[in-house]
C-alpha cells in the first residue's frame, strides 16, 4: 500500500486520495507553476489512523523516505542546526473545509537550529519570529493548548499582546529579534507549565506529532459539525501535506497573500485578494492586521506582482473556475501554496457562469451545474426598503461603512458573543440578530447561522466572517474600522468623525452588505429586485443587471431539466406569484386555508357542530359559493396550467372555537347553548390528531363535504371554461392508504363532477388522484392506482409516519439527536434518503405497474430543496412542487440533477450520493 | 362456458364452483345415498350476474336443457297441469353462510297444477299447503315482501296466524286443505295489493325469478355482513341448486328433519337431530314448532330410522368429519337433502377430533387442524362460581332448565330486542346482557353479538339460536318451555309449576350452557377448569376430563409447529401463569407497568421532574432497587426461558400527576412549588404523543434512565443467576428507526452491562435487540441488524404508523369504515395481510442480509390473533409472543400454519389466503 505521493506524482483528479490541497498543489507542480517542494499522506492513512488509533504498518518509513528526498531535493538537512530544512504541515480533505483543519508552519526548529536560521539568513529577526511562531502553533495544536470556548484566551495570544505592551508596539511585526527570541522562551515556559512536558527539541518528533495532530483533527468537534454541516461523509478522511517552507516573513521583500481569480462577492473578471508584507500564513485569513488590498502590490512588489497576474490567469483557465489561491513572496521570489475552486455568493456564481461562457470557457449546461440552487436566494434577498433607507440617509444615521462582503440588506438587534446569538435564537426563532465582533472564528458558526448577518471590526473580504457569509449566504460587512467593540460593556462604541455613538448589545443596527454601510436602527426591507421585475412590475427587466443573468441561466436550466416545476399555492395572488417564478402549475392547492377567511369560520364552525347530516348541509351551502369563488379566481390565473386541488384534510376540531368570545358568537349562529358547544368540542379532541379523524377519513363519514368541495371545483372550472380557458382541475383525495378509500372518494367525486357538469351544461376534464402520504399508501401503491390518475408524494406526513415522529413534538429530542449526528440532518428539511426515499421508490415501481402513465410529482415542502429534487428526478417523478419562492432553486436542482444523470461527472464522482451505510 | 353441473357430473372437490351444497349433493348422489335428482348453476354464473347486472349469455338456453332433463329423469313435466314436476331452488356458496341464502321450495306449482296435484295425490291437503308454502316464499324471496326490521311482521305469518285463530287451531298442520286454499288465495290478494302485480303462473317465470333472486341475495345486506364477520370474499358468490322435489308434508307418514352425525356440543358419537312429521323444509330450523328428538323416529317411523342411521354412519366416515344433514321422508322413504361439515363447539371440536383419532378416521395432524383456534376459547370459559351456584340451588333461584347449546355460564341483564342489545353494548361496551326471545333469526346477528348468551323459548339444538352460539362462542339455552315472552310489555314470565315469576327487561338473570340451567339474578363466575388444573393448582387433572383433552392436543400441537410461543408478562404471577399455559418465555416484559406500582410513581415523578441530570439520578437511584426486584422475581420464574425486557418506552408525562392533591404531593417530595410542577407538566405535554419524545428517544435524551434500568436488569440476572438459574435477559430497545439510534442503545448497554458484571464479579450471558415498529426501521433493518441480535416485531405501533391511524382515535371512522367494507376487518385486531406484512416481510429481509441467525419474533398483540400467527409463520419469525391466555390458542394456531404449508391440503385451499386484490 503506497501512502505518500511526491507533489510531482499526483494530479488534480486525485483529489480523494489526496485532497483538494494536495491535489492542487500537485497539478500546479505539473503546470510549472512555481511550488515550494513536498509531498502528501493520503487520506488513506488517515481513516486507518481513526479507525485504528495508530498508523497504517510502514508509514514511519515510508515518511522518513520522503523526507530524505525533499531533503536532496532543497540541499538542506531536517534538524540542521546551521542551515535546517524547515516544513510546514497542512491538513487538505477532499472537500474544501476552511479553517475547520489545523496547519503548522515552520517545523524543524529548535533552539540550536533557530540559531543557525538566524546566522544562514542574517535576519535574527526573521529566525525568532518564525521560531515563536512555531511553537505557539505546536503548543495550540499537536499540545492541544488552544481553548475551546470563547471566555479563555489563547496562552500564547495573551503572552504577545503582554509582550507587545511591554514594548509599546501596535503590531507583532514591530517586535525586534530580541523580543521575539524572549517571546520564545516564554511560550516554551508555559507549555512546560501547562502541559509538564518540554517543546520537542527532535524534529523527527516534531513531524511525528504534527502528522497526528493532523489525522486527530478530522474527529475534532469543528470538523464533525461542519461535516454535518455540508454532508460530508467521516469516511472521507484528511490527507497531510509536508511541504518545504518558503517565508513571508524574512523582512520588508517578502509578504504573505490569498487572493482569488475573480471578485468572489460581485463575479467581476479581475484578480481579487489582500496581502501583508513581512508576514506569515496565517496571518491574513485571521484578521489580526488589517491586509492591504492587491493592487498595491503592484507599487510594492511590481515584479511578483506581474508574476501573479500572469499565475492567476492561467489558473482561472486551466482550472476553467474561479480559484482562491495563496501564496508567499520570499525575497521577491514568488511561490504559490495552494488553489482551489472558491466560495463565492450567489450572485458572483451566476455572474462568473455566465462570463465564462461568454469567454468561452464553459458551456451553458457547466454553467447550470456552477451554481448552488440556493445560492439563487441571494438574488432573491431582501434589499432595503426605498424609502426607509432614504430617510436613514437623510436622517444622518448611516454611521460607518465597510467591506461589503456578503449582498443582501439585513436589520437586526446587535449581539457580541456567537454563543449569546445561538441561545436567543434557539429560544425564540423570531428574533432577528446581527452578529458584531472584532472577527469571528471557525468556533462562533453556531452563533453566525442564529444571525441575519455580521459585521466585523478586522478582516476582509477573506477573512473568516467574509468567507462564512458567502458559503452560509448571510449578509456580511467586514472591516469596519470606525467601530470599538467593547465586550466587558457589551457596547459597540462607532467613531464618526469626532463624535462617538454608542451602541448597546440589543440595540437595532442595520447593515447593507452590497455597498458596506452601517445604519444606526432599524430599517424595513423590500422585495428583491427580482420580484420588483417580475410581481411587483415596480422596476423594468432592462434596468435590473440582477434580473438578466437571472433571466439568462435559468433559461437555459428550463431547456435541461426533465422534472417540472410546479408551486403549492392557495390564492389568486400566490398563483400569480408561482407564475412570475416559473412555475408550471399549481402542485398542492389547499382548500381548507380558505375556510379560515373573512366570516366563512363561522359557517365552517357551523357545520361542524350541526347535529346531523341536514345541518351539515345547510352550513355547507353557504360555504360553497365562498368556495366556488376561490377556484375561479385560481383558474383565471392558472390558465390552461394544471392545478392540483386538495380536498379537506385537517380534522375538523382545527376549525373549533376557543376562548368565550368565540364560543358564544358560534353558538348564536348554531342556535345551541354554549355548553353544548364546548361539550362538542370537548368530543372532537382527539389523543394524536396527527393520526385522527382527518383526510379522506373525513371525506367518508361526512361524504357531503367532499361533495361541497368537488362541486365547487367542478363549478368553477365549467364558468372558467365558458370564458374561453382550457381548465385542468386535477381533484387530489388525502391521506389514503387503501384500495377502497381510493376507489369510493373516486366514485364520490366522479358522480358529483358528473351531476354538476350536466347541470352546467358544460364538460371540463379534469383528473382525480391521491396524495401519497402514508406508509402503507406505498406499499399497497398498485391498489390504490387502480382509482387514482395521479401520486402527489406528502413528503412532510410520510416523513412523520414512516419516522414515528410528530413534527410538533421534536422539541424534546431533535436537537440532541442532530448534536449526536444521530440524524445527519432534520429529515423534514431534507428527504431522508433512506428510508422515505426507499417507500416513494416501492410507490413509484407499484403504481406504475398498474397504471403505466400515472402522473407523479411531490408537494410536501421538501419540493424546493435541492438535495429532494435530486432524489424525485432518480426515482423518476413527473414534477416537484414548492412554495413561490423556492420555484428558480427547483427549476436549477432540477436541471443539475438532469445533468448529473447525464454526465457522471467528476464534479458528482467527487460528491456522490451518501452510501447506503450511512444512517 | 359451462356454467350448469347435474348431480352426476360433481363432486365433493368442486366446491369452489357448486356451492358446498351442490358439491356434497353430488358426492352423496355418486356415493349412492338417496338424493332427489337436479342440477346445480354455479358460482361463476352468480360472480357474472353480480358484476353485470345480467345473466351471462346462454345461461337461459342451459338451464332449459337441464330443466328437460330432469323432466326426462323424473317422467314428469314442469308446469304438466295434471302431474307436475315440482322443483326447490336454493342457494349455496363455497362455504357455509346458514340462514343468510334464501331457498324457495314447491316451483312450479300454480292454480291449475295445484289441482292436478291433489288430484293426481289424492291428497288436496298435501297440494294446498304446498301451494300457499311456495307462494309465501316467493313473495318473501322473490318478491321482496319479506320485512327487513324488527317491527314489522311478515304478512303471510300473519294471514296465517289470523287463519289457525279463525280456524281454532295452534299449529299449521291442523289446517285443513279448504283453508289451505283459502289462504294461497289470500296469499295471491296480498302479493297484487302490496306489489301491483300478479302472482306468476308460468312455472319457467317463477324459475327464472327464483334464480335472480338467489344470485341478488349473494349481495344482500345480511348476506355481507356475514361474510365480513366471517372473513369470506366477495367475490366467491353462491350457487343455485334446482333439484326435484320430495314432500315432508304429505301425511303422517312423512317428514322432515336435521342432524348431525355426532352431537355439536358436546361431540358424543352418536346421532344426534330433530324432525317435524307430516312437515316442509324449514320448519324446523325456523322453530316454528318445537321440533321431535330423532330417537323418537325410531318408534314412529322405524326403517326410515334404520336407512337414516346407515346413512349417518356412511356420511361420517366417508367424510371423516361431523357432518350436519338435513333429510325428508316422502311417504316413508328416505331421501338425503343435503349434508356439510357440521359447526360445533370448541368441547366438541376438540372431543370429535381426538375421538376420531382413536377411530383410526384421522391422524393426529388432521386432528390439529380441525379445531379452530379460537375455539379453545370454550375450554377456557368461566364456569359458575361453585358457592355462588351452590348458593343459587339453595335459595331455590334455579327456574327453568332448556337444551344446552352453548358451553360455559353468563350472567348479565335480561334485554328482549336484538337492535336493543346491540345499541345498549355500543353505548357501554362493558354491559353485560342475556338475550331472550321466542327463537332468533338472522336479522338479529349484531344484537347477538353484543349479549353475553342468548334464552330462546322455541327451538331445538339446530335452531338459529344455538347454530349461532356455536360459531360465535356464546353461551347458549334454547327451548326452554317455561318461558312466557311478552314482547309488548316488556317482560318475560317463567312459569314454575303454579308459580309464575315475573322478570323485567334490565333484570339479572344467569345461564348456564352446559346443563342448560336457568337462574334469577347475577351468579358470580369462576375461572374455566383448564385454569383451576393449570394455575390455581384447585382441580388434579385426572378429575377434568376437559383438561386431558386439552392436554392431549396440546402435545399433538407442539410436536408440529415450527413457531415458539412466548408470553408479554410483566409480573412474576403472570409469568407463572404463561409457563402454565405453555409459554416458552417472555416476549415482551414492559418495564413502565412496574413504574405504577405502589410508592413507585412517586420516585417516577421526582425523576421527571428533577431539574437535571443530578437530580433525575437521585431520583433514578430511589427505583433501582424494586426494578431489580422485579427482575430476579420474573428470573425465578422464567429460570433458562428467555425473557425480553422493554426499556422504558412511554412519554414522561404518562406519568405526570393529575388534579391538585396529586400535584401538591409530587410537589412536597420535590421540594418545589405545586406552579412549577404544574409548568413542567404544561412543557412536556405533547400534540402526538404516541409519535413524540419516548422510546429509544428518551433513552438518547436522558441515558440516565436506561443505565439504570440495565443496571437493574443485569445485576439481577447475576444474583438469580447465583442461585443456579442460567438467565436469558433480552434487552429490547423501543422506537429504533436509525441505524446511530440502535449503535449507541447498544453501546450504552454492553458499557453499563459491562460494568455492572464487573462489580457483581459475575459473567451472564444476554442478548441486545430492538423492538421493530416503525416503517423506516423496517426498511433500513440492514442498518439496524449491525447491532441488533433480536427484532421484535412491535405491531400495534407499526400498525398505527404503517395506517397513520392514531388508536385512541379511530372512534371518529373506523365503525363507518367496518361498515362499508373499507377495511374488512380492524387492522389492530388481525394484522394487515398486505401493508404490514409487506413491510415486515422487507424488514426480515433486510435484517437477515446484515446478520443470517437474528432471531425474529412480534410481541403485538397480534401475536394471540390466529390469521396473524399464520402470517408470522409466512414470513419466518422464530416466535410469536401474545398474553398468557391467548398462549394455547396461539400454540394450536402454529401448528396449523405448519401443517398448511406442509400440506397445502384441500382445506387451506377451500379458504386461501385473501388475494392482493382486496383491500
Amino acid at each position: 500500500m503506497k501512502y505518500i505521493y511526491d507533489f510531482e506524482e499526483g494530479n488534480k483528479d486525485m483529489k480523494a486520495l489526496l485532497g483538494g490541497k494536495g491535489a492542487n498543489l500537485a497539478e500546479m507542480t505539473g503546470m510549472g507553476i512555481p511550488v515550494p517542494p513536498g509531498f502528501t499522506i493520503t487520506t488513506e492513512a488517515c481513516i486507518y489512523y481513526s479507525e485504528h488509533d495508530g498508523y497504517p504498518e510502514g508509514l514511519p518509513e515510508e515518511t522518513a523516505r520522503h523526507m530524505e528526498a525533499l531533503e536532496r531535493k532543497m540541499g538542506k538537512k531536517f534538524g540542521d542546526p546551521e542551515d535546517p530544512l524547515l516544513v510546514s504541515v497542512r491538513s487538505g480533505a477532499r472537500a474544501s473545509m476552511p479553517g475547520m483543519m489545523d496547519t503548522i508552519l515552520n517545523l524543524g526548529l529548535n533552539d540550536l537550529s533557530v540559531r543557525g536560521l538566524a546566522e544562514k539568513t542574517g535576519n535574527p529577526r526573521f529566525a525568532y519570529d518564525s521560531y515563536r511562531r512555531f511553537i505557539a502553533m505546536y503548543g495550540d495544536v499537536v499540545l492541544e493548548l488552544k481553548p475551546e470556548g470563547k471566555e479563555e484566551r489563547d496562552p500564547f495570544d495573551e503572552i504577545l499582546d503582554q509582550k507587545k505592551a511591554e514594548a509599546g508596539v501596535r503590531h507583532d511585526n514591530e517586535l525586534p529579534a530580541e523580543d521575539l527570541r524572549d517571546l520564545a522562551e516564554r511560550f516554551k515556559a508555559v507549555i512546560k507549565e501547562r502541559k509538564g512536558v518540554e517543546f520537542p527539541q527532535d524534529p523527527r518528533r516534531q513531524l511525528d506529532g504534527a502528522i497526528i495532530a493532523v489525522f486527530k483533527s478530522w474527529d475534532n468537534e469543528r470538523a464533525i459539525a461542519y461535516r454535518r454541516m455540508y454532508d460530508i461523509p467521516d469516511k472521507w478522511g484528511t490527507a497531510v501535506n509536508v511541504q518545504s517552507m518558503v517565508f513571508g516573513n524574512t523582512g520588508e521583500t517578502s509578504a504573505t497573500g490569498v487572493g482569488f481569480t475573480r471578485n468572489p462577492a460581485t463575479g467581476e473578471n479581475r484578480m481579487y485578494g489582500e496581502y501583508l508584507l513581512n508576514a506569515q500564513g496565517e496571518d491574513v485569513v485571521a484578521g489580526i492586521r488589517t491586509p492591504l488590498d492587491i493592487e498595491r502590490m503592484k507599487a510594492s512588489l511590481p515584479e511578483s506582482y506581474e508574476e501573479l497576474v500572469r499565475i492567476r490567469d492561467t489558473l482561472d483557465r486551466h482550472f476553467r473556475d474561479m480559484q482562491d489561491f495563496e501564496f508567499t513572496i520570499e525575497d521577491r521570489k514568488l511561490w504559490m501554496l495552494q488553489t482551489r475552486t472558491g466560495k463565492r455568493t450567489g450572485f458572483a456564481a451566476v455572474r462568473i457562469a455566465l462570463d465564462m461562457v461568454d469567454e468561452g470557457l464553459i458551456t451553458p449546461e457547466e454553467a447550470v451545474s456552477r451554481v448552488d440552487p440556493e445560492g439563487l436566494n441571494d438574488l432573491l434577498r431582501p434589499v432595503f426598503d426605498i424609502a426607509g433607507k432614504e430617510k436613514a440617509e437623510r436622517e444622518g444615521v448611516m454611521v460607518a461603512t465597510g467591506t461589503p462582503a456578503g449582498p443582501g440588506a439585513a436589520t437586526g438587534r446587535v449581539v457580541l458573543f456567537a454563543a449569546d446569538a445561538h441561545e436567543q435564537k434557539a429560544a425564540d426563532p423570531n428574533v432577528q440578530l446581527l452578529l458584531v465582533r472584532h472577527e469571528t472564528s471557525p468556533e462562533d458558526i453556531k452563533g453566525m447561522a442564529a444571525a441575519e448577518g455580521f459585521l466585523t471590526q478586522f478582516g476582509g473580504a477573506t477573512s473568516h466572517a467574509a468567507l462564512v457569509a458567502r458559503q452560509m449566504g448571510k449578509v456580511c460587512v467586514v472591516g469596519c474600522a470606525a467601530l470599538d467593540i467593547d465586550y466587558d460593556r457589551r457596547v459597540v462604541r462607532i467613531r464618526r468623525d469626532s463624535e462617538v455613538i454608542e451602541v448597546k448589545e440589543g440595540d437595532w443596527l442595520s447593515i447593507d452588505g452590497t455597498s458596506g454601510k452601517v445604519y444606526l436602527g432599524r430599517i424595513e426591507t423590500s422585495p428583491p429586485e427580482i420580484d420588483q421585475v417580475l410581481i411587483t412590475r415596480t422596476m423594468k427587466a432592462k434596468d435590473s443587471p440582477v434580473f438578466q443573468d437571472y433571466d439568462r441561466l435559468m433559461k437555459w436550466a428550463d431547456r435541461i431539466r426533465k422534472l417540472k416545476v410546479r408551486a403549492n399555492a392557495d390564492t389568486p395572488g400566490q398563483s400569480e406569484q408561482a407564475i412570475a417564478f416559473g412555475a408550471e402549475g399549481i402542485g398542492l392547492c389547499r382548500t381548507e386555508h380558505m375556510f379560515f377567511g373573512g366570516d366563512r369560520i363561522l359557517a365552517v364552525r357551523q357545520m361542524i357542530l350541526a347535529r346531523d347530516e341536514a345541518g351539515r348541509r345547510e352550513a355547507l351551502e353557504k360555504l360553497f359559493p365562498m368556495q366556488k369563488e376561490d377556484f375561479t379566481g385560481i383558474f383565471r390565473v392558472m390558465g390552461k396550467r394544471p392545478v392540483t386541488i386538495r380536498l379537506l384534510d385537517p380534522p375538523l376540531h382545527e376549525f373549533l372555537p376557543h376562548g368565550t368570545v368565540e364560543i358564544e358568537e358560534v353558538a348564536g349562529a348554531c342556535e345551541i347553548t354554549p355548553d353544548e358547544v364546548e361539550e362538542r368540542c370537548r368530543s372532537l379532541a382527539e389523543v394524536n390528531p396527527m393520526m385522527g379523524h382527518r383526510g379522506c377519513r373525513l371525506g367518508l363519514t361526512f361524504p357531503e363535504i367532499y361533495e361541497m368541495q368537488v362541486r365547487a371545483i367542478v363549478q368553477a372550472a365549467c364558468e372558467v371554461a365558458r370564458e374561453g380557458v382550457a381548465v385542468k382541475p386535477e381533484i387530489m383525495i388525502p391521506l389514503v392508504g387503501s384500495r377502497r378509500e381510493m376507489a369510493m372518494t373516486r366514485e364520490l367525486t366522479v358522480r358529483t363532477a358528473d351531476a354538476t357538469m350536466a347541470a352546467e351544461g358544460s364538460d371540463i376534464t379534469y383528473m382525480v388522484g391521491t396524495m401519497v402520504e402514508l406508509p402503507r399508501a406505498c406499499i399497497v401503491a398498485d391498489l390504490i392506482a387502480e382509482n387514482a390518475e395521479f401520486f402527489s408524494f406528502g413528503t412532510n406526513d410520510l416523513t412523520q409516519t414512516a419516522f414515528g415522529i410528530s413534527r410538533d413534538d421534536v422539541k424534546g429530542f431533535l436537537p440532541t439527536y442532530m448534536e449526536l449526528d444521530i440524524y445527519p440532518n432534520d429529515p423534514f428539511q431534507r428527504l431522508d434518503p433512506f428510508g422515505v426515499r426507499d417507500l416513494m421508490k416501492l410507490a413509484v415501481k407499484r403504481g406504475r405497474s398498474t397504471r403505466k402513465k400515472i402522473k407523479l410529482g411531490i408537494c410536501g415542502e421538501h419540493g424546493g430543496d435541492p438535495s429532494s429534487v435530486k432524489i424525485c428526478h432518480g426515482i423518476g417523478l413527473d414534477y416537484v412542487s414548492c412554495s413561490p419562492y423556492r420555484v428558480p432553486i427547483a427549476r436549477l436542482a432540477a436541471a443539475q440533477a438532469a445533468l448529473e444523470q447525464k454526465w457522471r461527472s467528476d464534479r458528482w464522482k467527487d460528491l456522490p450520493p451518501r452510501e447506503k451505510t450511512d444512517w
